[in-house]
Formats: C-alpha cells, structure tokens, sequence
C-alpha cells in the first residue's frame, strides 16, 4: 500500500504495473492487479493528502503575508491549472492546499480581513467537511457568484490579486468588472503568491512522452501540421499559439503522463504558416523514441523558460497569431499584445480535426471496446454471482473491475475514477467513493457503475446500473430505468440531416422521462478523444451551448440517467460514433448521420419493463444484445459466456 | 375595383368594409366581402402599383444625382422602415420605388458607376423579372453578401452614406467593418436622399388609433407601465426607449392602422421609472378615446419631431438609457450617445410580458380560433364540393377564404397575405398567387393554403393541406404528409420542463421526416401576438436561435411541412399555447408545461396514411377531431355541418 501510494507520486509512465515488479517480485497476475489499483487509487488521492483537510490556518495566513508584502489586498485562487485541464498535476492543487478543498471544481477569493470559497450543488456539503469555515466562509457558485461577493467585500481603491495563467480572459473580464463595481483594481501578479510560501510544493510533474504510433494515430504529425498551417492561412492568421496538451498530443502524435487519467504531456507551443511547431515542454520528458520522431521533421523543442520570449517575438514581427480566448490562459493573450502581436480570435485549430476520429482510430476505438466489452461483462459476470451473496461492496466492486481490464491488451489506466455506488451513493451524481461512505452491495439495490480505461487503441467511459439479485427493487425503479433505457435508444438510433448539433439531438434522450416528470441534470453526452482526454469538445449533447454540428467521426457518449435522491441512481452509458446513415430510403432527399454504438456490454434485463417498449425499442435492444453477445463471446471464460447468453438474451 | 384600390391607399380603420357602403350602398353582404378582398388584395400590391417594375432608371440617376451633390460616393438602400417592422408602409418602400423589386427582403447598394441588389434564394428568379438587371447586378445575399461586394467595388477613400434610421446598430458594424476593408468611410446621412428625389412619396401614413379595451387587453396600460418601470429599476436603467410599434400598443393599450397586416401605429416612445411614457406620434392619428385614455393617465402625446430633442434631454442628464441594440435603428443610439447619455444593454422590457398573454388575451385568442375555425370549416366543405368540378383557382380560392372570415364578430383585416398554392406552386414555401400565377384547382392536386386574421380578440395563423378529391394524389404525398403529421403531433403533445426553450423542441416536429431523409428548410414555429403581429419574438421554434425559454401563456405556431419542388407542399399549422400541464403524474418531480392547441380545423384524412401512425398519434388526432366537431358543428350551416362530420370521423 505505502508501495503503491509512492509510485503513485511519481509520473505513471507507459506501462501502469512497472513499479510492480521493483516491488513484489513474481507477483501472480491478480496481485499485480490489486497493486495496480491501489496505485491508482493513491494517486487520485494524492491531492487530498497533500491537502490536509481542513487545511491549517497558517497556510492561509502564510499567504496574507505574502500578499501584504507584494502590496495586494485579495488574491483569487481558481481550481485550475496552467492549461485550463480537466486533470491537474499535484503542483497545481493549490486550493487543495489552501483550502483542503478536494473536489473538482472551485474557487477561493482571499482578502485581508475575511475570504470565501465558491463551489456548485455537488459540494454544498463536502465543502463543510473539508475547509475550516471560520476562515472561508463557504458559498454557492450561482446563488452568491464570486463575483457579487467581490464587488460587495473588496475596500474602495484595493489591489485584488491574480495570476493570469490561471484564468482565461473572460474569467478576467467577468472578475475585473466586479473589481470596477467596487472602484477596485484587478491586477494580475508576477509569479503565483501560493507558490511563494507553499514550501513542500510538487515540482511540474515529468512525464514521459513518447510518441503515438502511426498504427494507432492514423495520420502522420507531418500531414497534421500541414492541415493546421492550411487553416491558419483560412483564418488570416500567421501563427497559432497551443495552450491545450492534447490539441498538442494530438497534432504531434505524441502521449505523455504528466497528470491523471489523461495521457498527455503539460507543453505549449506554437505553429507557423509553414507547419513548423515550437514546442514548449521540459525536456527532460522526452523519450528517445519522441526525439527520433522530432528530430528531422519540423519541430523544435525549447525549454519553458523560452515559451515568453517566443510570443514577444511573434509581437516584434507584428504577427497576426491565433489563440482561443475560451481556453488559452489570460497570460498568453495578454504577452502577445503587449509584445504587438494582432491576435486574430478563433477556436484552437485542432480541436475539430481531433475530435473527427480517422478510420485508423475507428477501427483502434472498435477494438478497445471489444476488449474493455470483454473486461466489464467478466465483471458484471462476477458481481451477478458474487453480490447477492453479500460479500461485495462499492469499493472491492471498482477494484475487481479495474482488474478484469488491467490485463487486457494495450490497457494504460483509467480514463477517471470510477464511479461505483449502491442504492442511495448512486444518486449521487459525481459519487467518489471512499472508506466513510462505502456500501456493501445487497439484494435488490441498484447498482451503478461508471467506469472507463485509456487503451493505447482508444478511450472507453461505459456506464450500466444493475439489480443485485435477491429482492425486488425499489418501487419504480423498473419503470424508471426503462424510461432512461427509451431515451437512450431514441438517441442511438436517430437519423439526423448533416449540420445537426447535439444540442437538437438532446431533447430526444430527455423525453421519455419528461413524460413522467422527470429529467436528470447534467448533460446527455460529451466528446471523447482517441488515447485521450474522456472528455473533449467541441460537440456534446446537451440542453444548452451544444451548437457544433456532429460530424463523422466524432465519438459522443449517450448517457441519460435518473436519480431518486437516497434511494438509487440509474445511468445507462454507451459510446456512439457519428457516420454517414448505413441505409437510405429511395426517396431521400438528404444525406443523413446517425450514430455506431462502439460500447458492448448488456443491459439489465432485470431492471426493464418490456410493456413500456415499443416494438422498435425491443428490436433495437434485442439486436444490440446479439451484438455483444457474438462478439464477446468468443473472448470470454466459459462461465461469463453462459452468464452472457442469459443476459442478452431477446426481451420477451 | 378601382374604388377599392383607392380605399387601399389610405389607411385601413378600424373597419374594413367601411368605404363599400360609400361605394355600392346596399351592397349584399357576398359582394361586400369581395369589395373588401379586393381592397386587401390592393392594399398588398401598392407597394408593387408605386414601384412600375422594372423602375425606370430615371429614378436611380436622380439618386445618383443627389448623392453627388452631398458629396456620397454610394448609398446604401435596405427594405426596412424606421422601426425595422415587418410590414411596412408605402413611403417606406424606398427599395421597390427605386428598383422595382417587391420581395419581401432585399437590399440595394448605389455606386456613382455600379449597383447591385442583394435577395435571399426565395427572390433569385423574382428579382430578374422586376429589377432592370442592366442597372442594378442581382446577387445572392448569402453567397455574394453586401459587405464582400462593398469592400470589392467600392473606391478607395470613398464616401458611402446610410441613413441610420432604417438600420441596426449590428448592421452598420457589418458594412462599415466592410467600408474599412476598403479604406472607405461610411456614413450616416442627414435625411434619406431617396426621399429627396422621389417626388410622389406618400407621406406618412395616418391610421387612426384607437384604444384597445381593456376587455381584450386584459391589463390596464397604467399597470403595465408600472411593471416595465420595475423592469427598468432592476435593468440598472433610468428609462428606455422604444422603437417597436408593438411594443407601444402592448403597453399602452393601443391599436392602430398605418401598415398592412399588423394593428400598430408607427410612433416612438421613451418610459421613465415612474412609468411616465411620453409618446412620439402624429397627434392626428390619436382618435378621441385614446386621447381621453391618455388624458390623466402618464402619457404624454408629442409630435414626432421632438423624439430628437427628447433623446438630447436624456443626455444632458447623464441618464442611463435602456435600448434594444437588436432592434432599434443605429439613429436612436448615436443620438444618445452623441447626447451623453449611457446605453444598458438588453431587451425591449415589453417584449417578454407582451409574448405571455394574459387570462383575458387567452381567452379572446379561443374565442377567435373558435370563429375563425367555424370560417375556415365553411370554406374547407365549400371548397371539398366545388373544387372537384374545376371551378376554382387559387386566387378564387383565396378570395372565397376571405369572404367566409369577413362577416365574423370582431374581424379587423387579414393578419397577412393568404398563400393559396396548388400542386408544384404549394412548393413555393413564400408563395404569393397572381394573374400570372394562378393555378386552377384539379382533381388529385395537393392543395396549400396558409392565412390568418387579425380579430379584436386575438391573431389567427393556420394553414391546411387538402388533397382535391377526384384523383390520386402524386406518387408518396400521402406518406409525407402523413410525416409532416406525425411531427405536428410529437410537437403539439410534448411535455416539458420549466425553462425548455422552444430549440429543444424543434426536433420533434422533424424526426419522422429525418428518418425518411426529407427535411423544410423554414422554422417550426414563430410567436404570434394577441390583435398585434402575426409574427413576434421573443420566443420561437427553430434549429437554431431558439434559446429563449418558453413561458405560459405564448402562442407559438406549429407548423412542420415538406415541399417537393415541381409537385406539391405539405404545411400544416395549428397556433398552440403554452400552459401548465393539465395532469401531473403521481411520481411526478417537476413541473411540466405542455401546449394547448387554439386552432379548429380538420386536417385531411384523404392524405393519411395510418399504418403509418402510431395508436398514440392516431388517438391524437381522433380526439383533436372530436374537439373540432364539437366546437364547431353549432356554428356552421348544415351542409358544413355534414361535411365536418365526416372530415372529423375517427381514423379506421
């Protein structure tokens, strides 16, 4: 465990079980699983133990000094880091280290006399448990917006602190105005304050990054560029600056370890008309291999330290460069102006062609989820047997199916932290599981599992609720999750004209529940990359800000749900993949999309009311199931296929 | 006839029919609606009657002519009057008098060497009959937009004036980014050069206005003028000004006559926070009720000539102004800029509470839907035995439309021009019939009409396609009405939560078409105001640019269609109210809103197909008949009566 958790503070490098060996040497495979997970778990954890929580009060005070002496009356302290990424490197947890804040979205406003927290629906109670509140007084995002309190609490005349790379320019805008509204000034700061007085503060974390093989990316970096140097010519634009690590993992085939979940690699970098890229990244990351690929071939790596200087030079040149306001930090628009550059406004030039997967990454996509199919029904086969039994709760349950995949093929991590709960834990939307709140599995709960691996061929995120066998559900249940099952074959199998957005599509997952009264509130589905980030844009399905057509290639997750607060929580989660429709009626005028559905595993039967279904929802049902069913079977012990066949047998 | 045009080219009044009985006293009451239809059809042409098309190209060298001698290198002329309404008033109609063209939107711009005049896809082939192409070039709006062709043409260092009353303070962004590009200069123009040299331009017009009682309005004025200065306080706004005709009747109760279609009197108007409006109109057009209702009642007449120096008079206090950027002419906010004043940005506040109408405005609009279906059921059985014989056409079509509708209680004019489209020209989704035109009605035509009224208790807006009987109708019209059907009822039997906008919904109306790969290219639905315009904001249902969520009390149109070109168009379009759900499941978590149709009229069975229906969709539509019947069968003579009886039978 103290193994696991050290290997844990360190980069996770290519292969996950490495340390393994160093470790229990000749440990048998299920061990080395066990091991694995628990690295995986300490690693996650790793922001919370740096974070004591509560966080001690010096801390706070440490930075009061700090802002006294550099002349600042308040200091905003975001939940990000310096690339605006969903996973954030230890170093970069700084209101975790404030604060002992742990959750996944928040923000603190720290002034002389008083200083609040910020935090969404999700942590209205966690926020309680974790920060001292007779320091931070702890508040909600949209009832008491950060920047109301702001503008009600900051003296006439004071100096409200913070540093640019950690805020895009519309945070800037947005937190500057409050600032005017109290005849303040919000002033960004050189060199981040925490930084300054958090004494054991991780280094930038040192990955390694390697190249991502032809074979698996389907397209060689050269060709990338080249396409990106085209569009920046379209855009009137002479250079693009990156800020996001996988437009960049993306645009030179490269995949790193420098935070969680996320294979990429913390870098900037900049392109030219030319299709020549300056890469950003210390290079100590470097593999040989990254080098070798580098090294005739357009791209130059620099260390940090020279990423500035660059954006004044393209400001001497008086460049016309490309940024993306909505993602870029506010540092770098802000260098690049002050140095005379033009900044032309657009969104980040790779976004769209990396979320439009190529045929090499489909077929890689299929492949991963055949195998990760394979690892969860093993899983699911397990927990049908064991679960009723009672010897299984939400803890032992995510660790067992961590390892069915641990040893599939091309297997490097989880893509997030499982999401296991029982009963009443999964209505808990953005439930994390821990030693406190872990529940045994009994008869009759349902059970939902939300899970997903990095595969060096593709990124999976599958989630099924299931009945624990034994007594019946709750009252409703049934009817329930078969109204989220009608929402999610009514996506799955829509057909749409080209220039559709998710954000038309939405309503259709949504609508068997409205029926109802009722609805769930997040969104139905979100981007994913290829080996990459689980969640990337620019397409979702949701029911606002969901405006970018589909387009072929793009890998959505359909995943309506529903939550009965303390009694059960339901999700129904497969991957699709846009297309051209496979048929078309003769008399079609339009060309039309519809989505592949990439993710196999069953549905449970046990939890749908067949009555509730029409005859073309049974169909589809029917038909998916014999998909998993011919294509699992073959990869799967005799047991879990027998299991399999009665779990995807047709509805009656 | 000719009286009829003459009666046309004064304002309307609040009776329509009033000029025949000067005309042909003792007229009978069939001969009276048809003088009546005539006077509209003029009415709706004198746009066409002023502008001789193509116009002579005298009138572009005057032009040029005056540009010369106020030192203009160019003009720019729109088709939009000074409160950008949709139907606007001969003097108005700058564009038509120049070029000819009587589309319904367009734009010329003049050069001292060159013009061109920019249409939407609807008027490609219009243009070229009306406008003298060898004078001005004919282009497509999208595909050669304006500010392209600006910053080609126009000569470096040139002057090219607009006058800001006629456009959006977004519209003149556009074209002057587009005069930059050319290092051009565009400016506005102190009084329209058009108006200088068209030397017969009717004046401005001078409907009466009248008061619209508080028996069909609902609300006292005096209290929605409170309720807007509560808006303004909240707004951060010492007073707003409108620009928006119907947003001054909306909010003082008044209706008027000085443009086609819609009951609004031209006028501007700027409320304080106490709710004191001052009113910017022809005090000539006030008739002695208004001017009593105004009398001690906080509004204040004054001539138009002194909205000008009552904009100044804001400024010189430093008052923050609101004004709808959207929808105001770029005039008023220079002016209050230029005068010192501070613009707040947002909506019209009128524009809101005007969409969501009131007990006593929903209760008019039934009442009206209830005579105006009793109407068209008339016509429909009318037309179900005569159209068969041949002896109709689309205009006669029309016009008997009109004379069913013109005896009913509280009928005040047509709420638009009534498309009457037969076999390929119901294709023409913006179809207008004429002389040149017109269709005469066969057996197996699919038949489109689409009108509405406007009556003093509400607007109506529908539009029915029939198959005449006699014949099969074209090859799959059948199945694709039976589509379009099928969309009509997924809209009109949706429920939905609070704060769903009506983009969320627009899928609905489409998938049935979506599966087959047909598709419209218009929008499913526009608001539609009570004895105001037939189309108004803010909420509509659309793909996109449908964020606005929807609230009780909106009507809104429902209206799917599918055109196949050369052949025949389907459209078939009820208004809906949004409501309360009538029923409330017993697990149900939210509230749920859900329409209500308004409109009585049957739709034809003879182009159903029910294999192709759902039993839900069928029960939909056999209950919406029951409805019909019911309502309407005590209001109608007994050959309609028998007629509805059977248009109305349950589906077999």
């Amino acid at each position: 465990m103290a193994f696991a958790a050290g290997a844990a503070g360190a980069p996770e490098g290519r292969d996950p079980g490495a340390w393994v060996e160093l470790a229990v040497p000749g440990a048998g495979a299920e061990l080395r699983a066990r091991l694995i997970w628990l690295a995986g778990q300490a690693r996650a954890d790793i922001a919370a133990a740096l974070a004591l929580a509560p966080a001690p009060a010096e801390r706070l005070e440490a930075l009061r000094g700090e802002l006294a002496a550099r002349g600042l009356d308040g200091f905003v302290v975001p939940l990000a880091d310096e690339h605006q990424g969903e996973f954030i490197a230890p170093r970069a947890q700084r209101l975790a280290w404030l604060t002992g804040f742990a959750g996944s979205a928040g923000l603190a406003v720290v002034l002389a006399d008083k200083a609040a927290i910020f935090v969404d629906g999700r942590y209205t109670l966690q926020v309680r448990d974790q920060v001292n509140v007779d320091i931070f007084e702890p508040l909600h995002v949209t009832e008491n917006p950060p920047q109301e309190w702001i503008a009600a609490n900051l003296p006439d005349g004071a100096r409200l602190g913070y540093d640019s790379w950690l805020h895009t320019r519309e945070a800037v805008e947005r937190l500057r105005g409050a600032c005017e509204k109290a005849d303040a000034k919000f002033t960004p700061v050189d060199g981040n304050p925490i930084d300054a007085v958090w004494a054991d503060q991780p280094p930038p974390p040192l990955g390694p990054a390697a190249p991502h093989e032809i074979g698996h990316a389907g397209v060689a970096a050269a060709a990338k560029r080249q396409s990106i140097a085209g569009a920046l010519a379209k855009a009137g634009a002479e250079a693009a600056v990156f800020s996001a690590p996988d437009s960049i993992a993306w645009l030179l085939n490269l995949r790193g370890g420098d935070v969680p979940n996320t294979p990429i690699a913390l870098a900037y970098g900049i392109i030219d008309r030319d299709g020549d890229v300056e890469l950003f990244m210390d290079p100590r990351k470097l593999t040989p291999a990254l080098r070798r690929a580098f090294g005739n071939d357009g791209v130059r790596v620099a260390p940090p330290d020279e990423f500035g200087p660059a954006l004044d030079a393209l400001g001497r040149k008086q460049k016309r460069v490309l940024a993306d306001r909505r993602s870029a930090p506010a540092w770098i628009l802000d260098r690049l102006e002050e140095s005379g550059a033009t900044l032309v406004a657009g969104n980040d030039p790779c976004t769209l062609p990396k979320a439009c997967k190529n045929a090499v990454e489909l077929a890689g996509a299929r492949a991963a989820h055949v195998r990760d199919g394979a690892a969860l029904c093993r899983f699911l086969a397990w927990l049908a047997v064991t679960a009723p039994g009672g010897g299984v709760d939400e803890m032992s349950a995510a660790a067992r199916l961590f390892e069915f995949r641990v040893g599939g093929e091309h297997f490097r991590g989880v893509s997030f932290e499982t999401i296991s709960g029982a009963g009443p834990n999964g209505a808990i939307v953005h439930y994390r599981v821990d030693a406190a709140s872990n529940r045994k599995l009994t008869p009759g709960d349902v059970y939902l599992v939300d899970s997903g691996a990095q595969y060096l061929d593709g990124t999976t995120d599958v989630t099924r609720t299931v009945l624990i066998d034994g007594a019946a559900p709750p009252d409703g249940a049934r009817e329930n999750f078969t109204r989220v099952l009608k929402g999610h074959i009514a996506l799955a199998a829509a057909r749409f004209p080209i220039g559709t957005s998710g954000g038309q599509l939405d309503t259709l997952a949504r609508a068997a529940l409205w029926d109802a009264g009722l609805d769930f509130d997040h969104g139905t589905g979100h981007g994913v990359g290829s080996y990459l980030g689980v969640h990337e844009g620019p397409a979702r399905i949701a029911k606002r800000g969901a405006d970018v057509p589909l387009k072929p290639g793009m890998i959505l997750s359909d995943e309506p749900g529903y939550y009965k607060t303390g009694a059960y929580g339901i999700r129904i989660e497969n991957l699709v993949v846009v297309r051209e429709a496979a048929t078309r009626e003769p008399k079609a005028e339009r060309d039309l999309y519809e989505f592949e559905t990439l993710t196999l595993a069953p549905i449970d039967r046990a939890l749908i009311e067949p009555e509730l279904m029409t005859a073309e929802e049974i169909a589809w049902l029917d038909a998916y199931h014999a998909r998993v069913r011919e294509t699992l079977t073959p990869l799967v012990d005799e047991t879990t296929a027998k299991w399999l066949a009665e779990a995807t047998a047709a509805l009656d």
